[in-house]
């Protein structure tokens, strides 16, 4: 039992379960997702004759990971463009056994479509409900829920969990931000689903509507669709702010059920069910070479229960590493101790130096006086890129260097924006200039961030 | 089994039961909520005591309407203002037991707070599913959403039903209309759901984007949160150009589920599943007082199932009439043949007629060359209210007139305000002026229509 008198676990034989115990599960699963691939959908049959690969050759976890080729996000997207809609791996499922259709953005105004079978839906909440009651939803919360609910799996994953653990669900999706407070306020919702920029952006709002959000309702925050849930400095940050433990979950769309992974009430960094999605770390040049725990590589994702759409070492070009450190809330899975870190393609490389948004953002928010937005600026000078930082005063603060003389004020924001250039050094190993702007020069983030404006494309 | 090879009810021993059978399980469940109520309820207990109204003087269905106070909005609205959250009529319900949290949008800014037990909450979907099956919808539809899904009940009943007959939903809210109608048919959406202003608004759209809604993919159209659905010209209108079949569904939030009235696929009036929500008209003066079928009154809901704020004789203030001819399609319920005819105090009194927006609504709908958009305009002139309307062209009947000399495009204009004037007499009785404008003078309706603007208040 817990603390509120619930049982600890959602499936405790499932979470609880040994490691090596598990693996023979995963494998069995592993090997009957080749096979069914292989057999009737057409996009991984001619993916694996083309590279000489047969289901038959798997026999162990390391020869999924030496023998089963990737696939990526772009030959998803030319399968469905050229076999409209759903795409050659869209599975044996007949129309009428289809509960969803949802979509991403995509280029050229065409979303990539996803169309999930009602077995696969209905066990997606159920996986979904595992995750969320792993950080602590119980059936005598109130959850309420920003992320919009429309063509992205968004909203829907999260709410799937929610009303399959019990909690009392308050959807409300993308509001206004004071509506969004006023109502959290009012109905006392325990719980609260966003974005951590969208988290941060609340704590100023709060303060403008006098609202003090470490004394209010919210006793979890359930994070995702950016990285920034599982950056320290910004858990810290939120955390403090709200009063509340923060939990880091989601993977990507194509591998819905998303929330099979997520921070838990250990607060140790995002655990992986891997026997829902399969989660491998390999070299980012060689996805058949496995790394060890801590270091750094790109992740690979695998299906293991969906007929519709099944991913099998979906590779999204996110980078972090792993352990398999135990955890003190007793499950058994992996973790990603960072949660994602970065997505290989966003590294920039700076004097030599390779650089993550996820490091500036690391920096910025170890800095007192700084606001929640901010936006990194890439640029080419003569044969080198260089990269400056903007970021937003805080409120507080900016209402603060309002009182104090010309002089003062000035000597108080040279010394912020020292510290700040103190901590991106200590973060990145190379000097980064920071410009100091006024609260509400940026634009708001309501949803996810957009933080980097590359100007190397343009004439200088 | 029906034309696609389905069986034709989705309940049939209770949608086809015979009417005094019924009636019979429904005063049974009629007598419990009423002894529920007024045990757990304190809200009911105060008003029947205050009332001299006790559970057991109801021993027939007569019983009922001759001798049960009704409720009305503004006493569930004062009740939480004095109980919050949820008043004392919340019922006998733990807060472990709760599914749904939604609201309403409130005078003051407070919404009205609805909470939704489990248990109603899976029935709710079952009758939700029922009402979409009667419409015709199936397992192998799409069926495209375009309701909101955030505070109010909006969307969320609409998915519910969609869910638990298990269609593909496709649940995309209200996006932008061109691409609200750009995936509809990328995807072959076969069922649209929405109000029908904005379907009669989309029309516009498609012609605009060059889509032809006829031969599109949807086939029928889910429409509720406002009464045109059931004004004979708007269906006519909305039928031709969409070549889809119209279903009115949907009573109010107090009423959750709100789909246990709809157009079944026999398209003649709107059924009502009285055995989950009991129906009466009665006298507009005298909720006590019934009236024969045929003749216009006030309804009155009450919840046969609810455990969680149940209602029982509520007023929602709308008018219309009902028939217990039997219908085509083989169910049993009585029909509402027009839907819900107005609201109450919509009703305006214009030189000694009484005029209803549905009224002006029909007659525009009966003019050719009007576009969608329209508003109402009551001023006091002296000591009597007048009236104006001012239409909107369609976009084909503006082309049509810029190609005509000047002398031509006035006589033609002329015309089409002259029948828009003779059918607005045919359908009031008295004269109302019509003023033509071109398209998009007025604000396009993406979601419930405001048709009336009052200056009645304002100095003249």
């Amino acid at each position: 039992m817990d603390a509120r008198g619930y049982r600890r676990y959602w499936d405790e034989e499932r979470e609880t379960r040994d490691p090596a115990r598990r693996d023979v599960l995963i494998l069995e699963r592993i090997q009957h997702q080749l096979h069914y691939a292989y057999e009737r959908l057409p996009f991984y049959r001619r993916h694996y004759d083309t590279a000489g690969f047969h289901p038959d050759q798997v026999q162990s976890l390391a020869d999924f990971t030496a023998k089963v080729p990737i696939i990526t996000k772009k030959m998803l997207v030319e399968d469905q463009r050229d076999n409209p809609l759903f795409g050659t791996y869209q599975g044996d499922v007949a129309d009428d056994d289809v509960a969803r259709i949802q979509g991403s953005s995509g280029t050229s105004g065409i979303p990539t479509f996803y169309r999930v079978s009602r077995r696969d839906w209905e066990r997606a909440a159920d996986v979904h409900a595992m995750a969320q009651w792993a950080a602590g939803l119980r059936p005598c919360d109130i959850a309420q829920i920003s992320f919009p609910f429309s063509l992205f799996f968004g909203g829907w994953g999260v709410i799937q969990g929610a009303e399959r653990v019990g909690a009392s669900v308050f959807p409300l999706g993308p509001i206004e931000s004071d509506r969004q407070l006023e109502l959290m306020f009012k109905l006392g919702a325990t719980c609260f689903s966003a974005t951590p920029s969208y988290c941060l952006h609340l704590i100023g709002v709060a303060e403008q509507l006098g609202l003090d959000l470490a004394s209010g309702p919210v006793q979890r925050l359930l994070v995702g669709g950016e990285p920034g849930g599982s950056v320290p400095a910004t858990v810290a940050r939120i955390t403090e702010a709200w009063g509340a433990s923060v939990h880091d979950a989601g993977s990507t769309s194509e591998m819905y059920p998303f929330q099979t992974n997520i921070t838990t009430e250990a607060l140790n960094g995002v655990m992986l069910f891997t026997d829902e999605v399969y989660t491998e770390i390999v070299h980012r040049d060689d996805p058949h070479q496995p790394l060890p725990d801590g270091e750094r590589g790109a992740i690979v994702y695998t299906h293991l229960w969906r007929d519709s759409q099944p991913m099998i070492r979906f590779w999204p070009g996110d980078e972090t590493y792993m352990t398999h450190e135990p955890s003190s809330c007793g499950r058994t899975y992996p973790r990603l101790p960072e949660g994602i870190v970065g997505r290989l393609d966003d590294m920039l490389i700076i004097r030599g130096a390779n650089v993550y948004p996820s490091n500036i953002e690391a920096g910025l928010r170890s800095t007192d006086g700084l606001g929640a937005e901010f936006t990194i600026t890439v640029e080419r000078r003569g044969v080198l890129d260089e990269m400056t930082v903007q970021a937003e005063l805080s409120p507080e603060t900016a209402a603060e260097l309002a009182t104090l003389s010309a002089d003062d004020a000035q000597a108080r924001r040279a010394a912020i924006r020292a510290e700040a250039e103190r901590q991106l050094k200590a973060q990145t190993q190379i000097r980064v200039p920071v410009e100091l702007l006024e609260p509400g020069a940026l634009p708001e983030t309501v949803f996810k961030a957009r933080r980097v404006i590359d100007l190397r494309g343009e004439a200088t």
